[in-house]
């Protein structure tokens, strides 16, 4: 390992863009513009203007549908109201070990929803209906017992955290293994922006058996702003309240919509994350050459999974900041996002060289 | 009262500003300025950036304190946050009935704390030490008996939910009342800046003996933002832990907290709650000589009441929106905003007088 | 008031069995010898078992029903189980301030089920429609809008804790109140058995047109063991859940059914109750005569609220125990129970008469 | 598989104490002869009475602690009162996926403290220091970081739910893998009983370390009723709260407490506890022999856990029930109970093996 004086020394400047996380990125300007144009006066509070009517169609528009739209402040916030809204008091949610929900919301959903979440472990961080199946005991064995809590959500990520993307027909398999349970199925797609970029389909077609879908934009281009997308008519009013009750509900609503707005026209939600995609992509074939550094998958999102000696890891962190995913592996996360550029990644593999090679 | 056709004829165009709600104001021009500003590239995520360091700094400033500051996106998050981390599970709150935690965040308290609220009935939303003596069975009766929650927070709401603001010494009356019950003291500031324009006082004087502060912007001119002010350090990691459980920790902190830094320079926040105070004034002032028009009390803050005819009160709702606020005895609140002119004020009071002429 | 030395000279012994609370009184030995008798080898856990459709069988009977019964252990969680079954998150429930469940049970319907109590004043304790009405803000207009919780129970209490019983007219009054407003009627029956032996009525006549009731055994002569009666049947399968999750579901259930079974043979538990009934009139009428001793009302069930000068109450609680109901008027409660004698009355009335003389 | 018929000819009468839980036991006759000998005359309530007092003093003098002790009614209550007290709102409890808080309170932990289970798989039910050190990203990268939950309780049973018992060594190594991580130790014990008599210790070596202890009454002889021994003072305030709160505070405590008299007096909970282990290891020696029946692992307590081919399981519950553990590899649980009898294990034995020879 280099002391921080040599890395002053022998490293060029960081990269402009952190690759620590997609958070990390600013808004789009034509989001910001929106934003302050939506800024026109005063309007009615609570989502009742027409920013919000306007965004709300644009994105029914774009997952052909006539679900209810409802928008929040941040991740954590969607995902629970729409959750709220899918169980009683005795039902739990199955879902990937490693989701956002399961791992990164400080138990937000057992505080305010009251639920288990019964995390399965993933190779990769996708479920399939294998590992749904190995679960007889807990999942149908509990089915009417009073003693056990009720599976009633399968919870997806798509894409996961892990950086991959359920393929169509993986998405299909897993919505049948939770209908024929009486199961419904949610979907956190604070990226999902990023999937659809990589699958190359038509985004209605990734909410096809759906029921709720927390639509990311913080991650994609916005200030901040997730929608929650409620696809069975009869969780709305449930969902309405919660909304409420989650404290997600913005009295000045047209400002979130009127970035939804933004980031929905002309296809630039699928642009930036395509963008960021390509970012990852490039990042990937720059590092597989570097000797040290092995690749843990080929990306399919906007994240890098690899694995790097500690010292490597050391030394690369004083450069700039990133997240040690798996310290028992030494696995690495770099992140990129709409505002990563080439030059941010070309910098980011020489520092990686750098690093490796001085080992 | 008169039909829908009679209205559009008889009646002005409606002011711009509808007096429904503080909420339904736009944000102020340097604001969105300085959101825009903030959109400068990338920047570390969750608060750990010199916008928010800024921010908090000058809320230390304003209040002479070196109390922690944490951001959140609403008011009803705000409050859960800081009660929270003032609260253990056999904890209550003791607020006015009137107020907001109370009234109108759809049981978020007790939803997410699990807490209960004792509320108290004031004739005019403002508590005093007489009702918390009154009291004596709910609150220090219960002090250490097992059957009973254990009353912990005092909860204020300053200025109140009707439009009055606790002058200084019945703050320091309250304060008082609730330290030698060993109780903490929260106050919900949503309004707080109208409060202290009425008061003319010191900022740091209307916090002096308060636990927490939950600091409103959004009513004052803010896109959204709320500032949860920790006066009291022990508290400060349980409302970090909460603020994330309670889905308030704004991954992109720094557009909060460049909003606040707009807000609270050069005093732009007492001259914009001055302002909307000073409109509350005028409209009060012209109704008063209205003929079928009782103003309840003199407004102290942004908010108007009075009691009308119920045909009235049709009548003018259906010329522009508010809120009738107790329909028993028919009474109304009018509330005016930063962004209230005075010529909004005066085509209102034209409209209140055709109304009340028209019965 | 005259000091410990001196009540020891001057007072009788105190009475067998004190007035401080009908949860002193023992259990019936006609149940201790069912339990005793239930102990007849193994048997099949949680309810699958003879005595418990027995138990069942006989409350079904009672109440000329064929509503679905569960045991629980206790009182708080017999209310928690069923309000459990009929709320969803956004849902609050209406009841006296007075009522157990906001007063007496810590907070464990908030806690548990999350959802507000709008807990009304009444002078004696009752509800009536009246007060409801009253509550047109917070009950009628509410409904629909999220930024309020939704009232949907209107919780009873029959006999309430201030000793009276809703007339037969009087709770088909507050049912209606209930049913034009989309409510659902809980009735904590803790004290069931004394109403109706007051009322004199039918059973069967007191649970028309309620939902839930909680129906006690506790303070009638069992060991312990209430049963929470499901009159709806869309209601049975939340509550057999929420009984498991409330820790409500006896794991040896069979010790809590043919305790009831014995209580409700040959009219037992209508003997009991109207044995404690007739001790608290005999004590009141005794009292009567008592100068320096107000009664608050001809008592209904088993309590009797009376006024004594505060040196009273602090010479007479040196003697026996009993809880000053509310300081602020020098206002007690004495309680008699199925074990109350005659003799334990008159004991009693001996010790008022010796303390109000010696003031 | 052999036809119902066929079953009532070729078998004999089942055996008296069925081999499905140690919760069909009844109780034992001193414990019913105290329950009715504590039925005299009035107590006082809630605990307050000398048999609670002498039945403390029994537990602390069996554990040769001063720790103060609660009785509530079931195990899941004791469970959730004395995690309540160990845990703030962030915090998360560490424990083996077959816990009984994790799989069989039907999600009570989460509903009731809100709390997130982190629950680690584990071959044979018990935890081990190396399992913990494995979370390394979940329990000690957790650590202050508000994003995530903050491991702060491991919670271990003993007895564990799969038969097996922490060997002390084992205990004093997940005590300290616990206290390295400034964790507190909570023990459900609703087998404690059965681990002593195996390990054949003195109690107080298995409470060393220990926080919190759910002390079971239930499934070694009583009618219902289970204790909280807490063995940090700090903890007793907030715990006694807990209690009320959680609905598990009998009212009519001695009739609990009475009972656990009598099960501790003379060692009596330990022969009760040593009989039922004795049964548990005679049938494992008789199912030994039989071919087609494997047993998982020798015995430690009172459960054995054997894999039997599908139709011999059909036709063996067809004749006496008893619950399939694992149905993914034909696993069944068979416990015993201070009621089994010798009789009872030989005639079970009898039938296994003729449905063994039956296939």
């Amino acid at each position: 390992m280099i002391g921080p004086d040599i890395v002053r020394l022998v490293f060029p400047d960081p990269p402009a863009c952190s690759f620590a996380s997609d958070n990390t990125a600013g808004a789009h300007p034509a989001v910001i513009e929106a934003l302050a144009a939506a800024n026109d006066g005063p309007a009615v509070a609570y989502g009742d203007d027409p920013w919000t009517t306007r965004a709300s169609d644009a994105i029914r528009a774009v997952f052909e549908t006539d679900a209810e739209v409802l928008f929040a402040w941040g991740g954590t916030g969607a995902n629970i109201v729409g959750l709220q809204a899918m169980l009683a008091p005795r039902d739990a949610i199955v879902c990937a070990s490693s989701a956002h929900i399961n791992v990164d919301e400080c138990g937000a959903p057992e505080r305010f929803l009251g639920a288990k979440l019964i995390d399965l472990d993933t190779p990769d961080g996708k479920l399939h209906p294998g590992l749904i199946e190995a679960e007889q005991v807990r999942i149908d064995g509990a089915r009417g017992v009073v003693h056990h809590v009720q599976p009633r959500v399968l919870a997806l990520t798509q894409a996961t955290e892990t950086g991959q993307v359920y393929s169509l027909a993986e998405l299909d398999a897993l919505i049948e293994a939770a209908r024929v349970r009486d199961m419904l199925v949610h979907v956190d797609g604070a990226r999902l922006a990023n999937a659809i970029s990589h699958l190359g389909c038509d985004p209605a077609r990734v909410v096809q058996g759906v029921d709720v879908l927390s639509f990311g934009g913080t991650k994609n281009g916005l200030v901040h702003g997730e929608a929650i997308v409620l696809l069975r008519p009869d969780l709305v009013e449930a969902a309405r309240f919660a909304q409420k009750q989650a404290a997600q509900l913005p009295s000045k609503m047209r400002y979130i919509a009127a970035q939804f707005s933004a980031l929905l026209q002309d296809g630039r939600w699928l642009e930036l994350a395509g963008h960021a995609n390509a970012m990852a992509a490039r990042l990937a074939a720059g590092v597989d050459g570097i000797h040290g550094v092995d690749l843990r998958h080929r990306p399919q999102a906007n994240a890098v999974f690899a694995v790097l000696e500690p010292d490597v890891i050391d030394t690369l962190t004083r450069w700039t900041p990133f997240y040690v995913w798996d310290p028992a592996i030494n696995e690495v996360r770099w992140m990129t996002s709409w505002q990563t550029t080439e030059a941010d990644v070309d910098r980011f593999l020489e520092g990686v060289a750098i690093a490796a090679g001085a080992v």
